[in-house]
């Protein structure tokens, strides 16, 4: 195991497991209130999820937020993209200035959202013929996504990301950790040609090939990924030291989590996934992780834009449970 | 066509359709704005259809309101249900007093909510031997209906229900409308065990069987339904008749609505599914009229709970579309 994989195990296997009281008095609560047993069963396990890792009976989201990573690729020179690399910047301008989607996302569904550049315009390595990252630069974006949950006041974090190219990196990660060709890994991105995505195709499998046999996960991410990957694989991990709920976007969100999860079976239970994209990998790698989507309405844009539509919903289930009357409450048998 | 049909089809055929000059500037918005085509096609739909009934190229959730119409139905007597009818009082009084479920997320989602009883105490005939309503009962909770509306300031409108055993006429009403095996429209309701459902399945054959051949749309609402399906119906022709977009909730509220859309093509254009409940016949009727939910969360509550979790969507769908600049306004070719 490298050493990165070793050091990201030991922040992850000391951290709290969920607030099983919590859990369970919301989950007993719900079967009690004003409604048909199970009506709302979907709803109430996010809930008692929501309930175990804000350690409360009574869960709420007043104060989410959403953190969006941004980075450069090299692997986009290959012309995986639809789109030029020059466009993260201005998407990061966008967002930063309130104007891009995630951010009038956050407005309508009242959350907080904070941009965080890792890497525009410093592309990571081309993964196709090099590691993405250095060891440094990898522990660098790794610290910068714990440090940006650190300073991030908030009861349910959302986490996303803006990066030309990068389901590519995202599909070589899942690629390597899943195993399968890489076809089954490899989606449309932002509505790539058949010919571009033949080339993605190669780029993927270019990039797992130069991967060791016995390869850690953290290590697949730091040479199959990306600066903001690794910034998000840094965040969860702080958001579970610190017990907070985190709501995962689609792909390329997802890639960047499940390396934790197979470093550390459950490092990704205080995660919920916001939706699920078309990207057929991303509904595999959800298969993988168990986790079932809030939403299933083929968003496809990233920015943390599937997780944010999903917040209010979260809301909704705890508010749910919390503010409705229980039968005994309301004098019913 | 019996004169109720009539008298219905007289107040949808003058509405107004669909404002396609604001619909189509949102839709051209939404092709431009800073994110790759399609990208959110399916919320900048749902923009689309909202600026259309809104009439406005700046479509915005901003007042939304759930009425909520409450009845009781003598076919609860042929055990149909899996709570007695003595339930539909005591949940009006927690859902005017907010601690029933739909008042706790209407609070969530920022929408008001107003309940409207239309029959707790006074059931409508037990459809298997007699017609829900007769025909000037009919006529007063289509205009209980209409009136509620009418007196609703919103720019979106969410319909509700509650009424024990009322899944039973909503699935007669679908049965008949549609045709096909009873047993393929009647679902498990509040959750039945196998036998009550014989018996379901039985009662809405019942009801169906005691229809006349040619029986219109309106008239089968009135003999299946009961007294908040016809307010349903009648608020759902007040709101198309003010061009005001609304929400459809789960399988009940879909068959109060269906009618219209039997009577009238294209009545029901101004409504959206808000989602798509395990009830069988629920999924059956969105696919008759074309319609594809928000939501498919298994919620099967009713009280316009399925229908207010969807609005937090609507909203953010609108403001994906109107707060993002486009890649002009931003300086990108």
């Amino acid at each position: 195991m490298s050493s990165a994989d070793e050091r990201v195990a030991s922040l992850l296997t000391p951290a709290p497991g969920p607030d099983i009281a919590s859990r369970d008095a919301v989950a007993a609560r719900a079967s009690r209130v004003l409604r048909p047993a199970g009506a709302l069963a979907r709803l109430d396990e996010v809930a008692a999820w929501l309930a175990a890792w804000q350690r409360s009976s009574k869960p709420a989201v007043q104060r989410p937020s959403a953190i969006v990573f941004v980075g450069d690729h090299g692997v986009a020179a290959r012309g995986v993209s639809a789109y030029p690399a020059a466009v993260t910047e201005a998407m990061l301008r966008a967002l930063r200035e309130g104007v891009a989607t995630a951010a009038a996302m956050a407005r309508s569904v009242g959350a907080g959202i904070r941009v965080v550049d890792v890497g525009t315009g410093r592309p990571t390595g081309d993964i196709t013929v090099e590691p993405a990252l250095g060891i440094e630069r990898h522990e660098e974006c790794f610290e910068t996504g714990r440090a940006a949950v650190a300073d991030t006041e908030c009861d349910l974090l959302v986490v996303g990301e803006m990066g030309i190219g990068n389901t590519t990196p995202a599909a070589a990660i899942a690629a390597s950790l899943y195993g399968g060709p890489a076809e089954v890994w490899t989606g449309r991105g932002t509505g790539i040609d058949d010919e571009t995505w033949t080339r993605k195709v190669a780029a993927v499998e270019a990039a797992r090939s130069r991967l060791a046999p016995d390869a850690g996960p953290i290590e697949i991410l730091r040479r199959c990924g990306g600066s903001e990957l690794s910034a998000i694989a840094g965040a969860i991990t702080e958001a579970r030291a610190r017990s907070i709920p985190v709501v995962l976007d689609g792909f390329v969100v997802t890639a960047a989590a499940a390396p934790l999860d197979v470093l550390v079976a459950g490092a990704l239970d205080h995660c919920v996934a916001g939706h699920r994209s078309p990207e057929p990998g991303h509904s595999l790698m959800l298969e993988k992780l168990a986790k079932q989507p809030l939403l299933d309405l083929e968003l496809r844009l990233g920015e943390a834009s599937g997780a944010l539509a999903a917040v209010p919903l979260i809301r909704l289930a705890a508010a749910a449970v919390t503010e409705v009357a229980t039968f005994e409450e309301w004098g019913l048998a």
